[in-house]
């Protein structure tokens, strides 16, 4: 049995987008092409950006809100970001091009409910059969969890930020 | 306050060795030096090669034991084997060449006794100031997280294999 899998990386811990990145590259390291869609941190920085553009052609990134965090005061223009952030990923999800799509931080819309749960999961469920799709970020709703084929928990046991140090550049970012 | 991090990725879920690859491509991103050690598994699979290609002359990357999976009926041999990976690690660590070295699967060797502890971990303590160091695989032992500044536990909640579903290229491997 072969199928695409939904798999998601959730919990407090560090890891969760790096495990994404690693993933996408070892793929596109198969020659397969990658999509991966970044809901949230508002831009990479250039370590990212650097390490996917050695993958071009196979690895395919996009930031929606253009630095957006979703914090703002205007809830019904965070609602409509993200709508029109899902709108594109579905259509990534759909376009059979990809053989991953990562939708990284993608949980929070659910979690802070800019996006309504149910119709979401309905179009993961309903996704081309072969059409493994990676989600990642904290507070992975539990109906996601119920529906994904992998999932994993990265829980912080220690950070270094509790001992006062500092985020370094090739380590946190 | 900087310095250079002891980060451990442990746990039975899936992304350890997965968030230190996606970590040492960062970290290529910014065009500092990686060395990825690679202790276990007996050659990494294509994808994961070709990916590091990507990054000739950033990332440096080493399997030990030449396909050794560390369960020969010969301990001995073993133990010799360990000692040797890890005396090639210490120089690469003492070296100041790289910005991080990874050691993936190194727990085992911890976990197995075929390396004793305690002078291991006097070693990673010891090391240049500003070295980082990523240890990732099942069954760190808490003197390693006792000492590291950093870890995360990848917690498996659901794994495809138990539905059934076989290991596929650019997922699994």
């Amino acid at each position: 049995m072969s199928k695409g899998l939904l798999i998601v990386f959730t919990g407090n811990g560090k890891g969760k987008t790096t495990a994404a990145l690693g993933m996408a590259m070892r793929t596109a390291g198969h020659g397969l092409k990658v999509c991966f869609i970044q809901f949230i941190k508002g831009g990479w920085h250039y370590g990212e950006i650097d390490a996917v553009k050695r993958f071009e052609g196979l690895i395919d990134f996009h930031v929606m809100g253009k630095g957006f965090t979703w914090k703002s005061d205007n809830i019904e223009e965070d609602a409509r970001l993200a709508r029109e952030a899902w709108d594109f990923a579905r259509r990534m999800i759909a376009s059979g091009v990809y053989h991953t799509v990562v939708l990284d931080e993608f949980t929070y819309l659910l979690h802070y409910q800019m996006l309504a749960c149910e119709p979401c999961l309905e179009f993961l469920n309903g996704r081309p059969a072969g059409q493994h799709v990676v989600v990642t970020g904290r507070y992975a709703p539990e109906q996601l969890l119920a529906t994904a084929d992998l999932v994993t928990e990265m829980q912080v046991i220690k950070h270094p930020l509790e001992s006062g140090i500092k985020a370094q550049k090739g380590i946190e970012f």
